[in-house]
Protein backbone atom coordinates (compact mmCIF):
# COMPACT_ATOMS: atom_id res chain seq x y z
CA UNK A 1 0.00 0.00 0.00
CA UNK A 2 1.14 3.29 -0.85
CA UNK A 3 -1.21 6.06 -0.83
CA UNK A 4 -4.62 5.16 0.62
CA UNK A 5 -7.44 5.84 -1.29
CA UNK A 6 -10.02 7.86 -0.60
CA UNK A 7 -12.40 5.11 0.38
CA UNK A 8 -9.39 3.64 2.88
CA UNK A 9 -9.16 7.18 4.25
CA UNK A 10 -12.55 7.40 5.45
CA UNK A 11 -12.63 4.01 6.86
CA UNK A 12 -9.16 4.52 8.41
CA UNK A 13 -9.97 8.09 10.11
CA UNK A 14 -13.45 8.31 11.95
CA UNK A 15 -14.81 11.39 10.90
CA UNK A 16 -14.12 14.71 13.23
CA UNK A 17 -15.88 14.67 16.66
CA UNK A 18 -17.00 18.43 16.28
CA UNK A 19 -17.57 19.20 12.88
CA UNK A 20 -19.22 22.47 14.05
CA UNK A 21 -15.57 23.41 14.91
CA UNK A 22 -14.09 22.95 11.05
CA UNK A 23 -17.38 24.79 9.93
CA UNK A 24 -16.96 27.66 12.23
CA UNK A 25 -13.21 27.75 10.98
CA UNK A 26 -14.06 27.76 7.06
CA UNK A 27 -16.71 30.61 7.87
CA UNK A 28 -14.40 32.81 9.87
CA UNK A 29 -11.58 32.47 7.19
CA UNK A 30 -14.62 33.51 4.67
CA UNK A 31 -15.24 36.43 6.12
CA UNK A 32 -11.90 38.14 4.58
CA UNK A 33 -13.99 41.31 3.10
CA UNK A 34 -13.60 41.72 -0.83
CA UNK A 35 -12.47 38.45 -1.49
CA UNK A 36 -13.67 36.56 -4.94
CA UNK A 37 -14.76 33.05 -4.83
CA UNK A 38 -11.71 32.07 -6.86
CA UNK A 39 -8.98 34.11 -4.19
CA UNK A 40 -10.89 32.24 -1.30
CA UNK A 41 -10.42 29.01 -3.35
CA UNK A 42 -6.74 29.45 -4.09
CA UNK A 43 -6.19 30.22 -0.08
CA UNK A 44 -7.32 27.30 0.92
CA UNK A 45 -5.31 25.77 -1.61
CA UNK A 46 -2.54 27.37 -0.66
CA UNK A 47 -3.59 26.31 2.96
CA UNK A 48 -3.80 22.42 2.25
CA UNK A 49 -0.07 22.92 0.54
CA UNK A 50 1.08 24.67 3.17
CA UNK A 51 -0.53 22.05 5.84
CA UNK A 52 1.56 19.17 3.78
CA UNK A 53 5.02 20.56 3.84
CA UNK A 54 4.41 21.36 7.25
CA UNK A 55 3.20 17.39 7.92
CA UNK A 56 5.89 16.39 5.66
CA UNK A 57 8.76 17.45 8.02
CA UNK A 58 8.70 14.76 10.10
CA UNK A 59 6.88 12.36 7.79
CA UNK A 60 7.42 10.56 4.29
CA UNK A 61 4.65 11.13 1.94
CA UNK A 62 2.98 7.63 2.62
CA UNK A 63 2.48 8.31 6.23
CA UNK A 64 0.26 11.91 5.16
CA UNK A 65 -2.53 11.78 7.53
CA UNK A 66 -5.70 13.87 5.56
CA UNK A 67 -7.61 14.02 8.72
CA UNK A 68 -4.73 16.40 10.03
CA UNK A 69 -3.92 17.81 7.34
CA UNK A 70 -7.38 19.24 6.95
CA UNK A 71 -7.79 20.23 10.30
CA UNK A 72 -4.75 22.67 10.13
CA UNK A 73 -6.37 24.17 7.02
CA UNK A 74 -9.40 24.20 8.44
CA UNK A 75 -11.52 22.66 6.46
CA UNK A 76 -13.77 19.25 6.91
CA UNK A 77 -12.07 16.16 5.72
CA UNK A 78 -14.31 16.22 2.50
CA UNK A 79 -13.50 19.92 1.30
CA UNK A 80 -10.16 17.91 0.37
CA UNK A 81 -11.30 16.84 -2.43
CA UNK A 82 -12.73 20.28 -3.92
CA UNK A 83 -8.92 20.70 -4.31
CA UNK A 84 -7.33 17.71 -5.12
CA UNK A 85 -8.98 14.56 -7.01
CA UNK A 86 -6.34 12.60 -4.55
CA UNK A 87 -3.53 12.96 -2.31
CA UNK A 88 -1.17 11.92 -5.41
CA UNK A 89 -2.34 14.87 -6.74
CA UNK A 90 -1.37 17.21 -3.99
CA UNK A 91 2.09 15.22 -3.75
CA UNK A 92 2.57 16.16 -7.70
CA UNK A 93 1.58 19.96 -7.39
CA UNK A 94 4.17 19.86 -4.14
CA UNK A 95 6.76 18.25 -6.73
CA UNK A 96 6.01 20.94 -9.48
CA UNK A 97 6.77 23.70 -6.90
CA UNK A 98 9.50 22.51 -5.12
CA UNK A 99 10.63 22.42 -8.87
CA UNK A 100 9.97 25.62 -8.96
CA UNK A 101 12.31 26.64 -6.14
CA UNK A 102 15.15 25.02 -7.74
CA UNK A 103 14.94 26.59 -11.15
CA UNK A 104 14.90 29.72 -8.93
CA UNK A 105 18.26 28.79 -7.47
CA UNK A 106 19.83 27.91 -10.97
CA UNK A 107 18.50 31.77 -12.07
CA UNK A 108 19.65 33.53 -9.20
CA UNK A 109 23.14 32.04 -9.60
CA UNK A 110 22.80 32.68 -13.50
CA UNK A 111 22.23 36.57 -12.69
CA UNK A 112 24.67 38.90 -13.37
CA UNK A 113 27.07 36.44 -15.56
CA UNK A 114 29.16 35.69 -12.93
CA UNK A 115 32.96 34.27 -13.53
CA UNK A 116 33.69 30.48 -13.80
CA UNK A 117 35.96 30.82 -11.04
CA UNK A 118 33.31 32.21 -8.70
CA UNK A 119 30.82 29.77 -9.61
CA UNK A 120 30.91 27.05 -6.97
CA UNK A 121 31.12 29.86 -3.80
CA UNK A 122 27.91 31.50 -5.46
CA UNK A 123 26.29 28.60 -6.04
CA UNK A 124 26.14 27.39 -2.44
CA UNK A 125 25.48 30.52 -1.03
CA UNK A 126 22.34 30.68 -2.99
CA UNK A 127 22.10 26.98 -2.06
CA UNK A 128 22.29 28.20 0.98
CA UNK A 129 19.82 30.90 1.21
CA UNK A 130 17.23 29.21 -0.25
CA UNK A 131 17.47 26.40 2.07
CA UNK A 132 16.63 28.81 4.85
CA UNK A 133 13.64 30.25 3.10
CA UNK A 134 12.36 27.03 1.11
CA UNK A 135 13.87 24.18 3.43
CA UNK A 136 10.25 22.02 2.97
CA UNK A 137 10.87 22.36 -0.39
CA UNK A 138 14.27 20.86 -0.61
CA UNK A 139 13.38 18.19 2.15
CA UNK A 140 10.49 17.10 0.18
CA UNK A 141 12.32 16.36 -2.98
CA UNK A 142 15.47 14.75 -1.53
CA UNK A 143 13.11 12.22 0.95
CA UNK A 144 10.72 11.61 -2.29
CA UNK A 145 13.29 10.91 -4.43
CA UNK A 146 13.63 7.38 -3.01
CA UNK A 147 10.31 7.48 -1.03
CA UNK A 148 7.67 5.06 -0.81
CA UNK A 149 5.29 6.71 -3.21
CA UNK A 150 5.66 5.36 -7.03
CA UNK A 151 4.14 8.45 -8.42
CA UNK A 152 6.15 10.79 -6.68
CA UNK A 153 9.16 9.26 -6.62
CA UNK A 154 8.75 8.88 -10.78
CA UNK A 155 7.70 12.67 -10.47
CA UNK A 156 10.82 13.94 -8.78
CA UNK A 157 13.24 11.38 -11.19
CA UNK A 158 12.01 12.96 -14.13
CA UNK A 159 12.01 16.61 -13.15
CA UNK A 160 15.69 15.88 -11.95
CA UNK A 161 16.48 14.83 -15.17
CA UNK A 162 15.11 17.30 -16.86
CA UNK A 163 17.23 20.01 -14.30
CA UNK A 164 20.53 18.04 -14.61
CA UNK A 165 20.00 18.87 -18.74
CA UNK A 166 19.30 22.06 -18.01
CA UNK A 167 22.11 22.41 -16.40
CA UNK A 168 24.25 20.55 -19.12
CA UNK A 169 22.98 23.27 -21.45
CA UNK A 170 24.74 25.92 -19.36
CA UNK A 171 28.12 24.00 -18.89
CA UNK A 172 28.04 23.01 -22.74
CA UNK A 173 28.96 27.01 -22.79
CA UNK A 174 32.00 26.82 -20.34
CA UNK A 175 35.31 27.26 -21.70
CA UNK A 176 37.33 24.38 -21.95
CA UNK A 177 34.07 22.48 -22.14
CA UNK A 178 33.32 23.49 -26.04
CA UNK A 179 34.41 19.86 -27.28
CA UNK A 180 32.52 17.55 -24.37
CA UNK A 181 29.45 15.56 -26.39
CA UNK A 182 26.11 15.05 -24.51
CA UNK A 183 27.69 12.05 -22.85
CA UNK A 184 30.76 14.08 -21.06
CA UNK A 185 28.15 16.62 -20.28
CA UNK A 186 25.68 14.54 -18.43
CA UNK A 187 28.58 12.57 -16.46
CA UNK A 188 29.42 16.31 -14.42
CA UNK A 189 26.31 17.43 -14.81
CA UNK A 190 24.81 14.67 -13.17
CA UNK A 191 27.40 14.42 -10.35
CA UNK A 192 26.78 18.25 -9.40
CA UNK A 193 23.11 17.59 -9.08
CA UNK A 194 23.61 14.17 -6.74
CA UNK A 195 25.83 16.08 -4.83
CA UNK A 196 23.61 19.53 -4.27
CA UNK A 197 20.30 16.93 -3.95
CA UNK A 198 22.49 14.99 -1.34
CA UNK A 199 23.79 18.27 0.52
CA UNK A 200 21.01 19.72 0.44
CA UNK A 201 18.67 16.76 1.95
CA UNK A 202 21.62 16.34 4.75
CA UNK A 203 21.58 20.44 5.56
CA UNK A 204 17.54 20.37 5.51
CA UNK A 205 17.24 16.79 7.74
CA UNK A 206 15.76 17.64 11.23
CA UNK A 207 19.11 15.88 12.27
CA UNK A 208 21.15 18.52 11.07
CA UNK A 209 19.81 21.55 12.32
CA UNK A 210 23.43 23.23 14.35
CA UNK A 211 25.01 25.70 12.78
CA UNK A 212 28.13 24.27 13.06
CA UNK A 213 27.36 21.02 11.40
CA UNK A 214 25.88 23.10 8.58
CA UNK A 215 28.85 24.87 7.67
CA UNK A 216 31.08 21.56 7.86
CA UNK A 217 28.35 20.32 5.16
CA UNK A 218 28.48 23.45 3.07
CA UNK A 219 32.54 23.28 3.10
CA UNK A 220 32.74 19.39 1.74
CA UNK A 221 30.42 20.34 -0.68
CA UNK A 222 32.64 23.15 -2.25
CA UNK A 223 35.33 21.13 -1.53
CA UNK A 224 33.71 17.99 -3.58
CA UNK A 225 32.57 20.18 -6.31
CA UNK A 226 36.03 21.78 -6.58
CA UNK A 227 37.58 18.24 -6.79
CA UNK A 228 34.96 17.75 -9.50
CA UNK A 229 36.07 20.88 -11.48
CA UNK A 230 39.30 19.67 -11.33
CA UNK A 231 38.37 16.41 -12.92
CA UNK A 232 36.57 18.43 -15.16
CA UNK A 233 39.49 20.15 -16.52
CA UNK A 234 41.67 16.73 -16.99
CA UNK A 235 39.13 15.05 -18.48
CA UNK A 236 39.38 13.42 -21.79
CA UNK A 237 36.06 13.64 -23.41
CA UNK A 238 34.77 9.97 -24.06
CA UNK A 239 34.96 8.26 -27.45
CA UNK A 240 37.84 10.68 -28.46
CA UNK B 1 4.18 11.23 14.88
CA UNK B 2 7.13 9.01 13.24
CA UNK B 3 7.10 5.62 14.14
CA UNK B 4 3.52 3.89 16.44
CA UNK B 5 3.65 3.38 19.90
CA UNK B 6 2.62 -0.26 21.09
CA UNK B 7 -0.80 1.32 22.56
CA UNK B 8 -1.43 2.88 18.95
CA UNK B 9 -0.71 0.52 16.79
CA UNK B 10 -3.46 -1.87 18.77
CA UNK B 11 -5.70 0.73 18.31
CA UNK B 12 -5.02 1.33 14.85
CA UNK B 13 -5.49 -2.02 13.52
CA UNK B 14 -7.99 -3.59 15.24
CA UNK B 15 -7.04 -7.97 16.18
CA UNK B 16 -7.13 -9.97 13.49
CA UNK B 17 -10.28 -11.58 13.02
CA UNK B 18 -9.31 -15.65 13.56
CA UNK B 19 -6.34 -15.61 15.83
CA UNK B 20 -6.50 -19.54 15.46
CA UNK B 21 -5.09 -19.02 12.21
CA UNK B 22 -1.63 -17.54 13.57
CA UNK B 23 -1.54 -19.86 16.48
CA UNK B 24 -2.33 -23.04 13.99
CA UNK B 25 0.68 -21.26 11.82
CA UNK B 26 2.82 -20.77 14.69
CA UNK B 27 2.36 -24.70 15.38
CA UNK B 28 3.12 -26.18 12.57
CA UNK B 29 6.04 -24.14 12.35
CA UNK B 30 7.08 -25.01 15.61
CA UNK B 31 7.02 -28.91 15.00
CA UNK B 32 10.79 -28.73 13.10
CA UNK B 33 12.09 -32.03 14.63
CA UNK B 34 15.38 -31.36 16.69
CA UNK B 35 14.90 -27.65 16.90
CA UNK B 36 15.76 -26.07 20.12
CA UNK B 37 14.32 -23.33 21.83
CA UNK B 38 16.80 -21.07 21.00
CA UNK B 39 16.59 -22.03 17.29
CA UNK B 40 13.37 -21.52 17.35
CA UNK B 41 13.07 -17.90 18.85
CA UNK B 42 16.09 -17.17 16.08
CA UNK B 43 13.93 -18.53 13.13
CA UNK B 44 11.09 -16.15 14.12
CA UNK B 45 12.72 -13.34 14.74
CA UNK B 46 14.65 -13.60 11.52
CA UNK B 47 10.81 -14.23 9.89
CA UNK B 48 9.68 -11.14 11.58
CA UNK B 49 13.33 -8.86 9.85
CA UNK B 50 12.48 -10.65 6.37
CA UNK B 51 8.67 -9.73 6.51
CA UNK B 52 9.90 -5.99 7.46
CA UNK B 53 12.62 -6.24 4.03
CA UNK B 54 9.36 -7.23 2.28
CA UNK B 55 7.08 -4.60 3.16
CA UNK B 56 9.68 -1.76 2.77
CA UNK B 57 10.16 -2.71 -1.18
CA UNK B 58 6.97 -0.37 -1.02
CA UNK B 59 6.98 1.72 1.65
CA UNK B 60 9.34 4.13 4.00
CA UNK B 61 9.80 2.74 7.78
CA UNK B 62 7.17 4.86 9.02
CA UNK B 63 4.37 3.66 7.31
CA UNK B 64 5.36 -0.13 8.50
CA UNK B 65 2.01 -2.07 9.92
CA UNK B 66 2.83 -4.42 12.36
CA UNK B 67 -0.37 -6.18 12.05
CA UNK B 68 0.93 -7.23 7.97
CA UNK B 69 4.66 -8.12 9.76
CA UNK B 70 3.32 -10.58 12.23
CA UNK B 71 0.99 -12.03 9.97
CA UNK B 72 3.34 -12.47 7.12
CA UNK B 73 5.67 -13.72 9.84
CA UNK B 74 3.32 -15.92 11.11
CA UNK B 75 2.78 -14.75 14.90
CA UNK B 76 0.29 -12.94 16.39
CA UNK B 77 0.86 -9.24 16.93
CA UNK B 78 1.65 -9.13 20.68
CA UNK B 79 4.07 -11.97 20.21
CA UNK B 80 6.27 -8.83 18.25
CA UNK B 81 7.26 -7.87 21.51
CA UNK B 82 9.02 -11.13 22.45
CA UNK B 83 11.74 -9.75 19.82
CA UNK B 84 12.43 -6.42 19.90
CA UNK B 85 10.52 -3.75 22.42
CA UNK B 86 9.81 -1.55 19.96
CA UNK B 87 9.12 -0.75 15.94
CA UNK B 88 12.53 1.11 16.34
CA UNK B 89 14.79 -1.12 18.14
CA UNK B 90 13.30 -3.81 14.68
CA UNK B 91 14.32 -0.59 12.58
CA UNK B 92 17.96 -0.57 14.17
CA UNK B 93 18.12 -4.63 13.63
CA UNK B 94 17.81 -3.29 9.90
CA UNK B 95 20.47 -0.97 10.07
CA UNK B 96 22.70 -3.21 11.34
CA UNK B 97 22.32 -5.92 8.76
CA UNK B 98 22.02 -3.52 6.42
CA UNK B 99 25.67 -2.11 6.75
CA UNK B 100 27.34 -5.51 7.66
CA UNK B 101 26.43 -6.05 4.04
CA UNK B 102 28.25 -2.66 3.11
CA UNK B 103 30.79 -3.59 4.61
CA UNK B 104 30.84 -7.15 2.75
CA UNK B 105 30.93 -5.10 -0.51
CA UNK B 106 34.28 -3.04 0.25
CA UNK B 107 36.28 -6.52 1.64
CA UNK B 108 35.10 -8.20 -1.50
CA UNK B 109 36.63 -4.76 -3.47
CA UNK B 110 39.94 -5.43 -1.52
CA UNK B 111 40.17 -9.13 -2.20
CA UNK B 112 43.22 -10.50 -4.08
CA UNK B 113 44.63 -6.83 -3.61
CA UNK B 114 43.52 -5.38 -6.82
CA UNK B 115 45.26 -2.79 -9.06
CA UNK B 116 44.23 0.61 -8.70
CA UNK B 117 43.71 1.16 -12.11
CA UNK B 118 40.81 -1.60 -12.04
CA UNK B 119 39.16 -0.73 -8.63
CA UNK B 120 36.54 1.41 -10.45
CA UNK B 121 35.24 -1.37 -12.63
CA UNK B 122 36.05 -3.73 -9.64
CA UNK B 123 33.79 -1.55 -7.49
CA UNK B 124 30.74 -1.23 -9.92
CA UNK B 125 30.67 -4.91 -10.29
CA UNK B 126 30.75 -5.99 -7.20
CA UNK B 127 27.92 -3.52 -6.24
CA UNK B 128 25.90 -4.38 -8.97
CA UNK B 129 25.96 -8.08 -7.76
CA UNK B 130 25.65 -7.44 -4.25
CA UNK B 131 22.42 -5.32 -5.30
CA UNK B 132 21.08 -8.28 -6.96
CA UNK B 133 21.47 -10.35 -3.62
CA UNK B 134 20.58 -7.57 -1.25
CA UNK B 135 18.77 -4.96 -2.75
CA UNK B 136 16.14 -4.66 -0.10
CA UNK B 137 19.21 -3.13 1.95
CA UNK B 138 20.12 -1.23 -0.19
CA UNK B 139 16.87 0.63 -0.68
CA UNK B 140 16.68 0.62 3.26
CA UNK B 141 19.95 2.68 3.31
CA UNK B 142 19.03 5.10 0.71
CA UNK B 143 15.47 5.62 1.81
CA UNK B 144 15.77 5.71 6.12
CA UNK B 145 18.77 7.92 5.36
CA UNK B 146 16.76 10.86 4.20
CA UNK B 147 13.69 9.05 5.79
CA UNK B 148 10.72 10.42 8.47
CA UNK B 149 11.78 8.24 11.29
CA UNK B 150 14.41 10.51 13.02
CA UNK B 151 15.98 7.23 14.76
CA UNK B 152 16.60 5.17 11.94
CA UNK B 153 17.91 8.37 10.11
CA UNK B 154 20.36 9.53 12.39
CA UNK B 155 21.73 5.51 12.74
CA UNK B 156 21.89 5.56 8.85
CA UNK B 157 23.83 8.00 8.52
CA UNK B 158 26.05 8.02 11.79
CA UNK B 159 27.13 4.20 10.18
CA UNK B 160 27.06 6.04 6.99
CA UNK B 161 30.58 8.09 8.57
CA UNK B 162 32.17 5.06 10.03
CA UNK B 163 31.81 3.32 6.46
CA UNK B 164 33.41 7.00 4.72
CA UNK B 165 36.38 6.62 7.69
CA UNK B 166 37.23 3.20 6.89
CA UNK B 167 36.91 3.83 2.89
CA UNK B 168 39.18 6.75 3.50
CA UNK B 169 41.36 4.73 5.76
CA UNK B 170 41.60 2.67 2.85
CA UNK B 171 42.10 5.64 0.35
CA UNK B 172 45.07 6.91 2.45
CA UNK B 173 47.34 4.02 1.37
CA UNK B 174 46.90 4.35 -2.45
CA UNK B 175 49.94 5.59 -4.24
CA UNK B 176 49.75 9.57 -4.65
CA UNK B 177 47.70 10.09 -2.15
CA UNK B 178 50.33 9.89 0.93
CA UNK B 179 50.86 13.28 1.25
CA UNK B 180 46.48 14.18 2.00
CA UNK B 181 45.37 15.17 5.17
CA UNK B 182 42.33 14.40 6.95
CA UNK B 183 39.67 17.10 5.18
CA UNK B 184 41.34 15.56 1.56
CA UNK B 185 40.50 12.29 2.50
CA UNK B 186 37.04 12.81 4.04
CA UNK B 187 36.07 15.13 0.58
CA UNK B 188 37.63 12.13 -1.73
CA UNK B 189 35.62 9.19 0.68
CA UNK B 190 32.27 11.22 0.60
CA UNK B 191 32.17 11.99 -2.93
CA UNK B 192 32.71 7.89 -3.06
CA UNK B 193 30.00 7.25 -0.53
CA UNK B 194 27.65 10.04 -1.96
CA UNK B 195 28.17 8.43 -5.27
CA UNK B 196 27.41 5.11 -4.29
CA UNK B 197 24.86 5.25 -2.10
CA UNK B 198 23.20 7.61 -4.82
CA UNK B 199 23.46 5.20 -7.35
CA UNK B 200 22.23 2.54 -5.83
CA UNK B 201 19.27 3.95 -4.37
CA UNK B 202 17.94 4.56 -7.82
CA UNK B 203 19.27 1.12 -9.04
CA UNK B 204 16.92 -0.86 -5.95
CA UNK B 205 14.25 1.74 -6.98
CA UNK B 206 10.93 -0.25 -8.06
CA UNK B 207 11.03 2.92 -11.13
CA UNK B 208 14.42 1.33 -12.93
CA UNK B 209 13.86 -2.34 -13.24
CA UNK B 210 14.38 -2.44 -16.98
CA UNK B 211 18.38 -3.80 -17.37
CA UNK B 212 19.01 -1.44 -19.78
CA UNK B 213 17.92 1.73 -17.70
CA UNK B 214 20.11 -0.12 -14.63
CA UNK B 215 23.18 -0.50 -17.03
CA UNK B 216 22.85 2.97 -18.04
CA UNK B 217 23.36 4.31 -14.45
CA UNK B 218 26.18 1.67 -13.56
CA UNK B 219 28.06 3.15 -16.58
CA UNK B 220 27.42 6.80 -15.72
CA UNK B 221 28.46 5.96 -12.05
CA UNK B 222 32.20 3.94 -13.45
CA UNK B 223 32.25 7.87 -15.81
CA UNK B 224 31.24 10.11 -12.00
CA UNK B 225 33.85 7.78 -10.17
CA UNK B 226 36.32 8.43 -13.05
CA UNK B 227 36.11 11.99 -12.98
CA UNK B 228 36.22 11.57 -9.48
CA UNK B 229 39.57 10.25 -9.47
CA UNK B 230 40.62 12.85 -12.56
CA UNK B 231 39.98 15.41 -10.12
CA UNK B 232 41.48 13.66 -7.20
CA UNK B 233 45.43 12.91 -9.43
CA UNK B 234 45.17 17.06 -9.72
CA UNK B 235 44.01 17.76 -6.13
CA UNK B 236 46.11 20.67 -4.17
CA UNK B 237 45.64 19.19 -0.96
CA UNK B 238 44.03 21.49 1.26
CA UNK B 239 46.05 24.07 3.51
CA UNK B 240 49.11 23.62 1.41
Amino acid sequence: MTVPTRNHLFTQHSRPASPDRYTSLVAQKDEAPGESRRERKERTRRAILDAALDQLADTGFGSLSLRQLTRSAGIVPTAFYRHFATLDELGLALVDESFETLRGLIREVRQGDPAPETLIDRSVDVLSGQLDTHSAHFRFISRERQGGVPALRDAVRHELSLFERELATDLARMPGLEKWGAADLHVLASLFVDLMVGAAGEMVSPSTDHPATRREIEQNLRNQARMVVVGATGWTPLGS
